[in-house]
């Protein structure tokens, strides 16, 4: 059995959302326990609404705070003990969960991670990783947010840790590796990914150099590494236009009586579009480089989506992936490969 | 009248793509001139294999050399001094045309016009700004990749740049401006992006704060300002994300028999929204900051974006935008604004 303990307060919608998504990844995978850190009454009330309640694979563990969307994490970390957030961290410091998910303010959320379960050995700060659809399959994306102005030392432990982590819970031996840049040639970008650049070139990984923009959906890569502040802008930006092409697609079929007409017949090929886009089936950022796993939410996330937050949380955990980044580190620096 | 200057070498197509695009654009426009830069045999036969000859509006201008799209700008700007592109960019410097448009090789474009024209007094160093779709209406955004490490002063020179060009261009007279960055409070993002977060709200411009990527396409911003690293990643980005959409939809109406035929039904829909988020109809990203008026249009153009280029370059020679910018600009330094 796997033990994953759920932040059941976080998120735009708390245990509207994480209670039934818990019932559902239950129903899906045997496999799995989960407890529900969060405030016990309101949790039980759900449980009920779903006509369900605790049992030998579903607990709840009281906590009596929750952490809002907007606190500063450096607040949260002093103030904010005993919340759904941080108690449920601290069930895999101790060993009772074997990772967390959250759906909870992403900067407490990391703050809090990093404060209770510390950086593997030989990672400055962690990353966010995420999948992303590609034209063929999909890839892995980081940072996306944790960290602005990196130095090309921690480019090389994202690549390193972003490696690991495909070739774990892919079966892909020496997943391909890129470092996003504005230009394919070496003296394209500025001096962080430049050094990066040659870093990676010395390192053992798989590392297939620069690529830009735009390459980024080809499929042609397992790992894509960037900067935090531009993995971020670009995930973004990336779900925006995405929202904006829907909206026009959807103004466009409902012009006139002639374009509704053809929605109605177009409308299994657009659902069948659609949820193959759909970011809810992409929910669930890694906060990798940690003592233990821990999955991000989108703060908005549904039920549906939040399931898929967990069921990556029980992925990664099936394949033991912060053992395997700590142990390739451990080798890596042995090799004198890390800074 | 207005006389444009064209690189007829440049780009991926040359003269293919830049002589038929010049007939069109002189066919739309009566007030506009062009003089086509380049080789003059092969203009002269692109001209007669579409029927057409020099004549009041159309001049050729003789130049022996070309620049490849991979050629370091350096080189080009030392050993490349009779290309089509030098020589375009002089006949601006000259008086002789009060614009240029060319699909060459961006680095060297910017290198040499720079070179030849000078950049504005108290603007470091030009910046690429282009026009993208939003959900409502479109929005400017700069810099896209002619300077990456950006400091603050340059992101505020960028802001008013920006802001001067929209409020010419479409009679808008305050533009919203808005600085990117991932997140919206204050204490969010590198160190640049904040102070010039601070430089922008002790400026006179529209100055509306930060906003993350997801917000470029929402419309409620007119100039949206980021470093050049992030502004290329971000624009190549989406047009590779937009790839991808393209691609899924059109898999999914290939799917079988019946979604076929429901893609023939939605065919006007899909053309309409196609037309809608046509890249070439936003072709033509401008070289703010310099001397005169400069328009780099996409390599790969064909001659419907090529025409949107110098429509563009037509458009900001109408409003006079770099004596606006150079004007302004004096006035700011007046008042102490500009670093």
């Amino acid at each position: 059995m796997i033990t994953i303990a759920l932040d059941a307060m976080g998120g735009d919608h708390g245990v509207s959302i994480t209670v039934p998504a818990a019932l559902q990844a239950l129903e899906l995978q045997p496999i799995l326990k989960l407890i529900l850190v969060g405030q016990r009454e309101l949790i039980e009330q759900e449980l009920k609404s779903h006509r369900s309640d605790i049992g030998e694979r579903l607990s709840i563990h009281h906590a009596s705070e929750s952490v809002s969307m907007d606190e500063p994490p450096a607040q949260v970390l002093r103030n904010k003990k005993d919340s759904s957030m941080r108690v449920a961290i601290n069930l895999v410091k101790e060993g009772v969960a074997q990772a967390v998910v959250s759906a909870g303010n992403t900067g407490a959320l990391m703050a809090t991670a990093r404060f209770v379960l510390k950086t593997l050995p030989g990672i400055d700060r962690p990353a966010i990783i995420t999948t992303l659809p590609t034209i063929h399959g999909h890839v892995h994306v980081l940072d996306l947010g944790a960290n602005v102005d990196c130095r090309p030392e921690q480019l090389l432990q994202f690549a390193i840790m972003g490696s690991i982590l495909v070739s774990a819970v892919e079966n892909k031996p020496r997943p391909r590796v890129a470092l996003l840049n504005i230009g394919a040639e070496d003296i394209k970008g500025n001096e962080a990914v430049k050094k990066a650049n040659e870093l990676l070139r010395a390192s053992s990984i798989n590392y297939c150099g620069f690529i830009e923009g735009d390459e980024i959906y080809t499929g042609d890569m397992e790992v894509i590494v960037c900067d935090g502040f531009i993995g971020n802008v670009m995930l973004k930006a990336s779900e925006g236009l995405a929202r904006m092409i829907t909206h026009y697609i959807k103004q466009e079929f409902r012009r006139n009586l002639l374009t509704r007409l053809s929605a109605l017949i177009a409308l299994p090929v657009m659902h069948a579009f659609k949820k193959r886009v759909d970011p809810r089936r992409y929910n669930g950022a890694t906060l990798i480089g940690l003592n233990g796993t821990v999955i991000k939410s989108h703060g908005a996330a549904d039920a549906l989506a939040f399931r898929y937050a967990i069921l990556e949380a029980l992925t990664e955990v099936e394949n033991n992936v912060p053992e395997r980044i700590g142990r390739e580190l451990v080798s890596m620096q042995g090799a004198g490969e890390t800074a």
